[in-house]
């Protein structure tokens, strides 16, 4: 059976990053149905007489994880071909396994077209590497909003581990993330580099220490880098040159 | 300044998971020095006017990281515009952090262009989600592989923290792995799926639970996930449907 829709990853927000075959399925889809996490450049590449739906989950306006599943369903059971784009990497808190699971459920052939993730991106833009040699030889991902139901994240247990820490939507529950990783063990000046709107033209890097990190001046969306590797800054061209031309 | 080399993820393997920005970088590059780990099918689109370098740190061939350093120092000065290219990210357990300090302390520009780690596209080309929805809710990337003067992982706490647990490099170390997680409170009959040569036409997932994982018929280049998540199979198509177009 023919595939009709394809779990696909924007990436961290440039287009250029996303892959060669999401840029090829945007331009062939009927229709595109998309988070609030995919950026508009990315959004932009979509063709003008491709359907383009707004499913993004924005506060005050949420809409049931079962209803986006169900219109996947209803579009590929009308014959259509949908790309289902998800900001960053569709397996990585993005809800993919659940609209997976419908279609499967639903016997809807789909594919999952992975992305890359901010999780290791947004460091690489503030020129973090999320390991290093002799300096981080794990990174663990975690997300720091936690909807009912979810299992439980033992912090004080992941500041044993000794590699990076990165956080996804974490900057509401920075307070809470530093007090339960330094109870844990974790040393109070570890380096923390938050990196908001990472590869676009509106990324900024703070870097703090984590017993400073409830107070910095850090705002949404923004991936907190916590470990020894937040100190490093390997980059030798600024954001600028992301849009630069070889 | 203007960049002069460029540090690029080739991805997990697929030519089409590369980015639209690698892509474009490789058609336009002087000289592309490699890995062992970038596929031939990426390799491939490398124009045939382009210098092909092959650094693979191959078993009984071993190139130090300091000559690969100087390699690129040596290119830029020269004047070439050089591709880096390596398999997966060049941050995660690419050595891309070297290669990165070397060029800044030279003073030659550069610039890292993030690549699908197979970190998340293996267990995805599997049907595995790194994280999903009342089962994971976090994931640590590790590798098996660990060379002097490494930081060591505490494998006892990270079987403490709740999340997948995915290790790349690790199949010639996967009794120890076993031994310490269990040991640390893993359960037993936790789900493992061993993903080799992911996202290629030889994909093969092999999949046991953590006590039978020692003994279990796998083979390098493989990535390890260990969790609940490893008993998720959330896809619908098989990986013949890599290279189907929509």
């Amino acid at each position: 059976m023919e595939v009709s829709v394809w779990l696909v990853g924007a990436g961290p927000g440039d287009p250029e990053l996303l892959t060669v075959k999401a840029a090829r399925l945007l331009a062939a889809a009927d229709v595109v149905v998309h988070d609030a996490l995919v950026g508009d450049g990315v959004l932009a590449l979509v063709p003008a007489s491709t359907e383009l739906i707004d499913v993004g989950k924005r506060p005050g306006r949420p809409i049931p994880q079962e209803l986006i599943s169900t219109l996947l369903v209803t579009l590929a059971r009308d014959g259509q071909r949908v790309v289902r784009l998800k900001g960053g990497d569709p397996f990585v808190f993005g809800r993919g396994g659940e609209e997976a699971q419908a279609l499967l459920d639903a016997g809807i052939p789909f594919e999952v077209v992975p992305g890359i993730t901010s999780a290791v991106a947004a460091p690489a833009a503030a020129g973090v590497p999320v390991t290093h040699r002799g300096v981080a030889a794990s990174f663990t991902v975690v997300t720091g909003h936690r909807p009912a139901g979810e299992p439980d994240i033992d912090w004080r247990a992941l500041a044993g581990v000794g590699g990076t820490v990165v956080v996804l939507m974490g900057v509401s529950q920075r307070a809470t993330i530093a007090a339960e990783l330094t109870a844990g063990g974790l040393d109070p000046a570890t380096p923390v580099a938050a990196v908001q709107s990472a590869t676009t033209g509106d990324q900024v890097t703070v870097r703090c220490r984590l017993d400073e990190l409830a107070d910095a001046p850090v705002r949404s969306p923004a991936v907190l880098v916590i470990g020894a590797v937040a100190a490093l800054e390997l980059s030798a061209v600024g954001a600028a040159a992301l849009t630069q031309s070889p």
